[in-house]
């Protein structure tokens, strides 16, 4: 039985693959999908490397991310666990995951820094 | 020498994930992108699966692909031809292309359809 506490989350069928890539597309949102690659984490483990976000903001990076069915979020005592939706997003967009993840940019501060250089200017 | 029909592009070193992910993450874009599969095309043939954007909504998706470094526009006549740098985004970002492209979903109208639908509705 669903509870206040459970969060709607969509089915695989319905993960749509430009919303998953918006999702993605942001360097805070790359970090915490990262964080996740190796087991699930409670959300006060999952600030992204560079910084820590207000809890607002992270807090909204974890919404576009479960909305999207790039992760999951579940009750976990007071705490809420986020879990990366690996064999739904494999089953639907073979290889996307994998291609984002393990790009060689993947590891640097590039791909946490706030995407707010202008186009074309070169990146640190 | 560069002329004023020569617009800026990204170098190759230079691509950075997450504005390449943002880029494709519009059904439009990806739209265009998927007809530049099979080769380069003249702008006015780039009109997303689905119907005619106007000009000015389909000047700025090329942009944002151009500035992302997803398409090269070059003169050709007194129109642009714009190709896929494929290869420079296989060399920076292994697999991805190959996974945005030949997800089940590429083919369907959903992909092309415009991103109106609310969170976790069922997809058409």
């Amino acid at each position: 039985m669903a509870t206040a506490r459970d969060l709607p989350h969509p089915e695989p069928e319905d993960l749509r693959l430009t919303q998953v890539l918006f999702a993605l597309s942001d360097p805070a949102r790359l970090s915490i999908v990262q964080g996740l690659v190796h087991g699930p984490q409670e959300v006060a483990a999952c600030q992204p490397a560079g910084g820590d976000l207000p809890k607002s903001t992270l807090s909204h990076h974890i919404k576009t991310l479960r909305e999207a069915g790039v992760i999951r979020s579940t009750p976990h005592g007071r705490q809420r666990l986020l879990e990366l939706r690996r064999g739904d997003l494999d089953a639907r967009f073979p290889g996307l995951l994998t291609a984002v993840l393990t790009t060689p940019d993947a590891a640097t501060p590039d791909a946490a820094a706030p995407d707010a250089a202008a186009p074309g200017d070169v990146a640190p």
